[in-house]
């Protein structure tokens, strides 16, 4: 089978190369934040040596299901254990997702710009992405643009909601009416909520599973990696009332016998780890955001709006093209013997030609070092011989 | 999509009922073994609150990469580090070896029986498995019978050596043939080396990493799951000496990230442990094999042979059929409060009709316990109303 090929895996030839050339890169690229997880999981994990390394249950370690059972009832959502299955991480929770609801062929709508790795997860799935535009500032699409893409073979709408790319997060009014479309058409509402706590302006996104009257359309992709800043531990969740999606989902986990154990253990720590945590880590990000958005906003040609939530930042750069940039400022370009390393957000749109102005900036290093990176950007819009404002 | 049902999920709820009734199952139904990993697991899981959970690279941490190329010497098997991915246990490996080699619609030989999961992993990837017969007592097809299954949509072989749930030990000469066999008909040859070590009289299985001229060919899966005892960590190997099966099976790995970090930390260290751990695993499961063999071999009606390796016994029962005894021991059957739960073998068929009188035993618990079970299985053999011979 052949995967879409993605521009990104050739910048990251570009930075080992500058980096073995004695560049320091500042890698904005990808969502692995500096932060250390909850206190909790680093005691938890003082038991690791006494953990029997031996097949979990399938669906996950009873004490970690019922640590998630427990997380979503702080937020008021009800579920079962047997509405949940432990997972590697939010990707295996996403390729579930789509074996689960769809049959090859079949076709997913997704509002663009989205996460890019969406594409490959669905290619071995064999189901196809229609993009449905965002509104104006990333804003989320009324229902009647889902309408213009449907077809006999749309079987899901899939949200990310705080948005990695965009930060946009979606209203339990926008929720309500998305998935009333989605109940209305008979579609499976697929919820990726990796980024719930991380919202500026007030409580956690609303998730999909606190609507009325879809408990049988929503799936909710879930996952530890960002909120508890565990991303190599890879213990996400797959939550769904669908009973027979639950099943289905059950007998492809049985295929992989079980989520590694020691992690699970950890799993469970963070998730009943004190709820200071994650208000100390959405005061980080809002602050590292506030820093980054100001300063990209003081650049000459640079247009960028604050995201309402997650922790990246989508600018339009004064360029030709994104993607040469990128590669430029890796080969071409240093200042003070540093460079930036930015995504280029070409690979987010499933409409080509799309996003080609546009970078992610992934605010996951301290703040003096976002001011550094700042300045950097802007001495590399200036030197660009691509410059285009 | 629609997974093969199987009888095991069925008998796993009738031995679950028979566990709340009081009684003692004893499982002999999963290979999941009583034994602790090498010591020098543990003493590597005591640093795991000091490492880092960010992401691992997608292709493994180094090294835990340059652990199992040192492992791979010992065997006299010279892979580099761009040969491996280490892998989320044999299962991601086989799917990735379906998803690189395969299209949607090929199709896969396997000699059966076989790993009754292969079935559900290639469903995922839409290829069939086509089944060719093993020669009289499991011994090894020749490369005619492969042929005789060949079509314009065959892609590859499917090995398992030595063989779960037959013990067969695959030598190089049958490689040799097999693999000469795929080379000249332009397949892959995948090779499932999971119980490489678990061999009870002579060296290490051959690996297909070993046969000369097929580097393009050889596929090989591999798991520290058996034999270091640590099925739980979920760590296993994909190599290839193809580079372009490995470019495409790095790109499907990028898709989920890593691999859990303190686990592949863990895998370094069963790697890297003292041989001698080895020895002793084979000498237990030649010891466990050898009492259940003779054990069964000394019940009338019973036929069974002694497997030259693994930790399975397949002996073919004077019954009816081995799906309704099995499920027959664990709901209407006792002998002082206690039963066994084997699994019949007709799911590690793909052909119909086969494995109708055969039982898998895992000698995965204490001899004295295996002494008990062949006690019990008599008892059972003899009360069993659809006895038939």
């Amino acid at each position: 089978m052949d995967l879409p090929s993605s521009p990104i895996r050739r910048l990251a030839a570009l930075a080992t190369a500058a980096e073995e050339r004695g560049v320091h890169v500042h890698h904005l690229n990808i969502g692995q934040p500096d932060l250390a997880p909850p206190p909790e999981v680093e005691a938890a994990l003082a038991s690791a040596p006494q953990i029997r390394l031996a097949y979990a249950p399938s669906r996950g370690i009873a004490s970690t299901l019922d640590a998630w059972v427990a997380y979503y009832r702080r937020y008021g959502i009800e579920v079962e254990r047997d509405d949940l299955l432990v997972t590697a991480g939010a990707s295996e929770a996403l390729s579930l997702a789509f074996l689960t609801t769809c049959d090859p062929g079949d076709e997913v709508l997704v509002p663009e710009p989205y996460y890019a790795p969406y594409k490959g997860v669905v290619a071995i799935s064999g189901v196809h992405l229609v993009p449905v535009p965002l509104g104006p500032g990333y804003a989320p699409p009324a229902a009647e643009a889902f309408r213009d893409r449907l077809t006999d073979r749309t079987r899901a709408i899939l949200l990310c909601s705080p948005n990695n790319p965009t930060g946009t997060v979606y209203t339990r009014d926008d929720l309500l009416a998305i998935g009333g479309f989605a109940r209305d058409h008979g579609l499976f509402l697929l919820s990726d909520e990796t980024y719930r706590e991380i919202v500026f302006d007030g409580p956690p996104a609303t998730s999909a599973l606190a609507l009325p009257g879809l408990e049988d359309h929503v799936v909710v992709i879930d996952s530890l990696s960002k909120r508890f800043n565990m991303c190599g531990a890879r213990i996400g969740s797959f939550v769904s009332r669908n009973q027979d999606v639950m099943r289905a989902a059950l007998e492809l986990a049985e295929l992989r016998l079980s989520v590694p154990a020691i992690e699970q253990h950890a799993a469970g720590a963070a998730l009943t780890s004190a709820p200071n945590y994650l208000t100390q880590l959405v005061d980080t990000y809002r602050s590292r955001v506030g820093t980054v958005v100001n300063g990209l906003a003081n650049i000459p040609g640079v247009d960028v709006r604050r995201p309402d939530g997650a922790f990246y930042v989508v600018p339009t750069l004064p360029v030709d093209d994104a993607d040469r940039f990128a590669a430029w400022m890796l080969s071409d370009f240093a200042v003070g013997g540093e460079t930036v390393m930015v995504t280029p957000m070409s690979d987010f749109y499933g409409s080509p030609g799309l996003g080609k102005r546009e970078v992610r900036l992934a605010c996951i290093i301290h703040e003096a070092d976002l001011s550094r990176v700042i300045d950097i950007l802007r001495v590399g819009l200036d030197g660009y011989p691509g410059r285009d404002a």
